[in-house]
This record gives C-alpha cells, sequence and structure tokens, in this order.
C-alpha cells in the first residue's frame, strides 16, 4: 500500500499547486472533471455501502476502496483552480464561496478525506467487514463535513 | 505497488459480475457514472499529456496514473450492465450495441486497457519522463482501440 498512498503533505501540496493540466484547462472542463470526481466516488460509496449492508464480497470492496483512496490522492485541489467558483460543467456547480476564502480549512477537509480513505483501503485489504462498516462511516463523516461547509444544497 | 494492481483474471472476473451496487443501481445512474469515470480518466490523461509534452512533474504523474490504474482496476464491466445500451446519464450514452453482443472483446478490451494502465504506473513510479511517454502512448492506444469499436462518435 505504502507506494499508493501518499502522505498528508503531499495531498496538501497537490491541493496548492494547479498542475500542468489544471493551468491549461477552462474553468468549465474543470468543474465537469470535478463533478466526475464526486460521482465516481459515490459509484464507490454505492458499492461498500451495499457490500456491508448485505453479502460482503470481499474483493469487490477492495477494488472500490483502492479506487477511492487514489483519486483522493490525485491532487483533487486543482479541480478548485480560481475562476471555477462558478459556471456549469456537467451542470451549473454548487460549490460554495467558502471553499476559495478558507483555503486552510478546505485543505483541512481534502486532508482529512484522504487520510480516511486511505485508511479504508488499508482496512479493506484485510478483509475485515466489521472493520470496513467502522471506517466506511468514517469516510462517510469526511465527506459529509466537507459538503457542510463548502458545498450547497442541490 | 503489487496490492493496488490486481491481475487481469480478477478485472476480467470484475466485468463478469456485475457487484452488490450495480444490481441496485437504476440504468440512468450506471451511465452516469460510466461517463463520470471517463471523464476523470481524461483528466489524468490531460496531466500526463501536459507533463510529456512540457515540464515533467513526476509527482503529478504518479498521482494521476495511480488514479487511472486503480479505477481500470475497478471493476467497469459492473457500468455496463444488460439494460445499459440506451439511455441517459449526464447525457445520452454514446455506446455501441456491440459492446454487449461481443462481451469477449468488450472484456479483452478492457483487459487491454488495464494491463496498459497498470504498467503507466509501474513506469511513472521510476520517474523516468521518456519511458512514461512510451507507456502513455500505448495506453492511449488501448483507449482509441475501444473507441473504435463500442463506442458511438460524438
Amino acid at each position: 500500500m505504502k507506494k499508493c498512498f501518499k502522505p498528508l503533505v503531499a495531498i496538501l501540496l497537490a491541493t496548492a499547486s494547479l498542475g500542468a493540466a489544471a493551468q491549461q484547462a477552462k474553468p468549465e472542463q474543470l468543474i465537469k472533471w470535478r463533478q466526475s470526481v464526486y460521482q465516481v466516488l459515490a459509484w464507490n460509496q454505492a458499492r461498500i455501502k451495499a457490500n456491508v449492508e448485505g453479502q460482503f464480497n470481499k474483493d469487490e470492496v477492495i477494488r472500490a476502496a483502492n479506487s477511492t483512496a487514489a483519486i483522493a490522492n490525485s491532487g483533487l485541489g486543482a479541480l478548485f483552480a480560481p475562476g471555477t467558483d462558478t459556471g456549469k460543467g456537467w451542470r451549473d456547480t454548487t460549490v460554495k464561496p467558502e471553499l476559495f476564502s478558507d483555503t486552510k480549512g478546505a485543505a483541512e477537509a481534502a486532508g482529512n478525506f484522504a487520510r480516511e480513505a486511505n485508511e479504508l483501503a488499508r482496512v479493506a485489504a484485510t478483509g475485515d467487514a466489521a472493520a470496513v462498516k467502522v471506517q466506511f462511516g468514517k469516510v462517510g463523516e469526511s465527506c459529509k463535513a466537507c459538503h457542510d461547509d463548502y458545498r450547497k444544497k442541490d
């Protein structure tokens, strides 16, 4: 796992650094990409939820958890570049202006999510369904905390 | 890397098995999720392209390549469940009916993509920009081959 899941400092640096593609892409493209990221995360969450509430398939949970962790580690801050506070990707963005003014809080929220997602991937690899259920709840809490602070209600 | 990147057999099994969430989700949801998957892959590709054509940032390339590989390994076949050959997610699906009739060919295409994506993640970890460029091209070829056979023109 060590090579796949980067430490928190890398995530925070990634949040601060926009990266080459984000510098070149239009705001509408960045918004579409980030809306897509959250849909893929939702798919992974749905899969893990179905497994912890029903028949537990260790391999499916590992696949979903690894995908979530790799995405969480992949520098999502780049998708919230200046100029993407309003605009339309697949649909109008639901981001709150606070994400752009409270950069410290937003970086902390991203770091919390990545930390919990990486822990979920670690726990999933053990195949311990009860432990996955507990850690899955913690990932959900990190999602909700960020949504409460930085996402408008639909 | 070993624990993150599942072997080909797992990918093919994942393609054959729908998984719990896919069995519960509506076709429109599955189509939206898969359209989102390809946008996230496009983001990763854009980042790697910008790096191999411009200033090479090893860490950004690793993050993007790991995300691509984890998604490729995550059981994408589940998003092409029966009943998703037509319908609208974010937009009308562009999948061709051949993907559902030629299941062997589709599984091979998915396997090729996953193999090349996993190799890209391995090469990215070395930081060898020239080798990344070569392998990035192979990933692109696996994408194009699948698009040619199974995706309608926009």
